[in-house]
């Protein structure tokens, strides 16, 4: 971690930013929160500007941005801050279509600019020790059940119903963790998603993923779960059964609680940030959002009974 | 064209394969057909293999293949051919999934294989003529209209109806000359998609694309289309209207037919192949493919009548 800490900027200030971004960053030895890019929500003390352009004219120190902005129309943002050599951190998910994900990838390739496509679940405590636990393991089962009730987690948030969106909200963040402990790549074998019957995105989907071996890998995606609310994955293998419970967070082998250290997502998030930052290194993984899409694409639709916020 | 020709075998001997890939590498001084590697429809006086080692071991002359499997399961080809330092040319589309388009990409960066993601659309007469007559103009409005009869096209081909197919089976074709004409970038904006009620692939589709500048793009596909059946692209510039039509095998300016050459598609794919060969180049363009997958992550679902094959 270099003394000096680099002067971001937020772009997007909604509720991620405030949630997670903005206390992380008044936390952080690393970075410090330099000005806001925002049309609406401005911070008291902090300057704001429309633009990255204005931001540059105003700010001439700051290094960094961290797009908090809803996925549409990233790659315009991405453009203007590689045109002014920023530094990138880029919230999840990274944009609203496969075309834009990979066009924002294209634009930092040979430019000067860091980018780190973020997957803040991927930071969860127990994810690492999970990764290494797994590593020289013969995989036969993996189970994931994230299932939550939207009702609770996102209330009246009719954007969580937009098409591409849905259950996939938080069943990217299942994919993300996925994706980076398992030791082989996954494809996406078949599923089926389901909609309600006034909604333009899925409620639930099942996932059979892929990963060149004989594991079979069974995923499932419920936001209409009343009760016990789970964001687990099981992991059977010929040596003993992982099990990640609370998203990541905690994590058990054959039933006993392993000691995981103990650090927020997003701080360990930024963390990371600034060793891409300080060895120049981009971390662009897009595999959770293609595996989204080939999601939708393959995916067998089924309709049910259409939601109510008050059901 | 060297004086030698590339012997190349046909991975998957199936209907493309019949009817345009044999024929036209009968036809090709480039290259001569040495071999197939196919389970089930084998030629006569033509060796065949079970595998990809299987030929190279039984064929050691063999530097080329054409990949004319189902999309499914490509990238365990890809990565036997890369490993054998084979050459490789892939019928449309690339891959059933995104996850494993990339990773076919992937495979061959750093690799000493040239692969050429074909795309036959854009091997049609008038599509580099159009191309080059766009390339200066301002565009105003694009209007695509590729409207078919599956029933005429595809008879009883259950396949046609897959998760991932559909429409979009003919429609990746006007995507793919689309994406090479217009001199920008395209991105989806929004998408509707008609499911037949007994289908889980759509049977028609709208899309709206945004090239980045004031340009309105709409595109429709129709699978249902009695009468006239039309693979037709209006788009009108600053300085005349260019009308493509016949899948982009004429063109006219200003209503007045213009002279394209007369070549068929396939003729020209394989010319390109052997050009890629001999200068050692890939061209792994998987526009139409993403926009696809964006067409189902975005589209708006809308259910319409079941589909008959005697309706």
């Amino acid at each position: 971690m270099s003394a000096q800490p680099t002067p971001l900027a937020i772009v997007g200030v909604g509720k991620i930013a405030r949630d997670q971004h903005i206390p992380t960053i008044a936390a952080s030895d690393a970075f410090t929160l330099a000005a806001t890019v925002t049309r609406h929500n401005t911070l008291p003390d902090v300057p704001n500007y429309g633009s990255i352009a204005e931001l540059v004219a105003g700010q001439p120190k700051v290094r960094a941005i961290a797009i908090c902005t809803p996925p549409r129309g990233r790659i315009a943002l991405i453009r203007d801050a590689v045109a002014h050599g920023l530094d990138i951190l880029l919230e999840k998910p990274p944009a609203a279509t496969v075309t834009e994900a990979e066009a924002i990838v294209a634009a930092i390739a040979g430019s000067d600019s860091v980018l780190h496509v973020t997957w803040h679940s991927r930071e969860a405590a127990a994810v690492e020790p999970a990764r290494a636990w797994l590593q020289d393991r013969r995989i036969a089962r993996v189970t994931v059940s994230w299932r939550e009730d939207v009702r609770v987690w996102h209330p009246g948030q009719e954007w969580i119903w937009e098409p591409g969106i849905g259950v996939f909200d938080p069943g990217i963040n299942a994919l993300s963790i996925l994706t980076r402990i398992l030791p082989h790549p996954l494809s996406l074998a078949r599923a089926t998603l389901a909609f309600p019957a006034n909604k333009a995105a899925p409620i639930a989907a099942d996932l059979v993923l892929d990963d060149g071996t004989d594991a079979a890998i069974a995923v499932g995606f419920d936001f209409d779960q009343r009760g016990p609310q789970t964001w687990d994955i099981a992991i059977q293998t010929d040596d003993g059964v992982l099990t990640l419970t609370a998203g990541g967070s905690a994590m058990a082998v054959d039933g006993v609680t392993q000691a995981v250290p103990d650090e927020p997502e997003y701080a360990r998030l930024y963390a990371r940030f600034a060793e891409l930052i300080a060895t120049r290194q981009s971390d662009t993984d897009l595999q959770p959002f293609r595996l989204v899409a080939d999601a939708y694409l393959l995916g067998v639709r089924r309709e049910v009974a259409a939601f109510d916020w008050n059901g």
